[in-house]
């Protein structure tokens, strides 16, 4: 049974703050958000909204792509570190707002940048071990929750989004070998202080260069590629900065690299699937590299490939 | 590759909150506690540990069983509503603080009382598809964190603990197959409200009634068996009222359904891996019925069988 993404439905929120306004509160170049940060606004939630409300609208947006029909949905996950509340998971919650089957399985990924790509070895392992057909992986991460809107490192920088991710036979993009990390060690370096989001943006960088291009280049050599046969680079959108970083050390251009968060700004583990959303559309690229990594630290990458 | 449960290490907390001294403001019947709960002291951790600690101490106890090279350890899974922190994640400072390597893939589950089963088809299920040959399933779920000392209806019953199982080769028990389910309409049935434990205990007992011993039935026919055929069921330990009413609809007798938790109480995602690890070590029992049900609404089951 080969299992792979099938759709993938996103939902961004309408509702944007604008980062230009913020130059002379933080002081920043006219080249900063250009340059190094790369998002011009961020995506905020309705207030009404928490993460599950967020999921069904994401649902809705894959629903409208690709008809589901719900009772035949084996399991949900969702990715979140901001669910509606800390008990029940969100994926109860979820459960019944879409009103899905008893005999759904359902749980939440603690994870952020990572998340996708963990989510996504996890339920397609998951269905093939329970001989599960249908499933969808939901990231949903509204970091608005704990953005202190004074802190400069965070409140450029982060948007809230979410997306639906199904998971079915007969796929667009089956996924190949995975890699994992953590470095527990750094937990401190991206965390909640007094419930608001702290990050030391410096360590983050220094992470990323030390393990993520060679986590790349571990993975695409695990899947039997090279670098020069990966179509697109699928990034976590963690910053321009970020994301150039790793371009340049694996030297790769920036079209087979895709940035575009200059108008709803990063999205944890939304960004990858956001993304992927839009390239999977031109069939002539065939692998897909989507690497993500963050607080945790933790980090995952694998190669999707059409089959 | 055959991947199952090689051991088990569990840490109970010493202190003990006496239920016995709370018969006047309860006002409770004699016959409550022996009949009804089943609980006599409910287990608390020292306030200085938080849910990683709890965990550091299960794998001490793991550890002391079966030596464990650390660098050897390629994925931990923290099942757990009460982490340290919302962020990061508690397997990130698990991580930490076990100094694992940096290769180790960790991320933490949400789930209550169905979470060791949840967790143990995903641990194993992960481990399979991406080569991984040892990984620690960790659960701790300190419900002291939540629970209300005036509350009657939970703070009889809830004790802190926590437990590390090492799934590797050449295990002394296999899973079969699972069965999951979820029932999310019924969400705010078990739930946080003004982050303090609120449970519909009857609408609880209701849930199990209808759906908890059908299931127990189907997963054994799934796994080939008959009920005659099970050696042991180790159902979650919800209370002995809980346990009692599965007990009956299945026509099982006494030393087939262990209960054991007069003198720390239900704790959670532990209860189940608490009297497998007792269980197991006798080796005429060759199949055991798992089965956990609770929070979300929530559950799964599964058959664990000696190779």
């Amino acid at each position: 049974m080969k299992l792979g993404i099938k759709e993938i439905g996103v939902f961004i929120p309408e509702q944007r703050i604008d980062n230009t306004a913020k130059q002379s509160k933080f002081d920043f170049k006219d080249t900063f958000l250009e340059e190094k940060i790369g998002v011009f606004n961020t995506a905020v939630k309705d207030p009404a909204d928490d993460c599950t409300d967020m999921c069904v609208k994401a649902f809705n947006a894959l629903n409208e792509k690709i008809s589901i029909d719900k009772s035949e949905i084996d399991i949900i996950i969702v990715v979140t570190q901001n669910p509606d509340a800390r008990m029940p998971h969100a994926g109860a919650i979820l459960h019944g707002k879409l009103d899905l089957s008893p005999k759904c399985a359902s749980f939440d990924i603690s994870l952020g940048c990572s998340g996708f790509v963990y989510g996504l070895s996890t339920i397609v392992s998951l269905m093939k071990e329970n001989g599960f057909r249908k499933g969808i992986l939901f990231t949903a991460d509204p970091y608005s929750k704990v953005v202190d809107p004074e802190d400069r490192n965070t409140s450029l920088l982060f948007g809230d989004a979410a997306t639906a991710t199904l998971i079915a036979e007969n796929a667009d993009l089956c996924p190949g070998k995975f890699t994992f990390g953590t470095l527990g060690s750094k937990f401190n370096e991206i965390c909640l202080v007094n419930d608001r989001l702290y990050m030391n943006g410096q360590a983050v960088v220094k992470f990323v260069k030390r393990f993520i291009p060679d986590d790349i280049r571990k993975v695409v050599d695990m899947n039997g590629l090279t670098l020069g046969e990966v179509d697109r680079f699928i990034l976590h959108q963690g910053s321009k900065f970020m994301v150039d970083i790793i371009k340049e050390d694996l030297g790769i251009n920036g079209s087979k690299a895709p940035f575009d968060i200059r108008n709803y700004g990063n999205t944890v583990s939304s960004s990858i699937p956001i993304i992927l959303e839009k390239e999977m559309k031109d069939k002539s690229s065939r692998n897909f590299l989507i690497s993500g990594f963050g607080i945790g630290l933790s980090w995952g990458s694998c190669v999707l490939m059409r089959p």
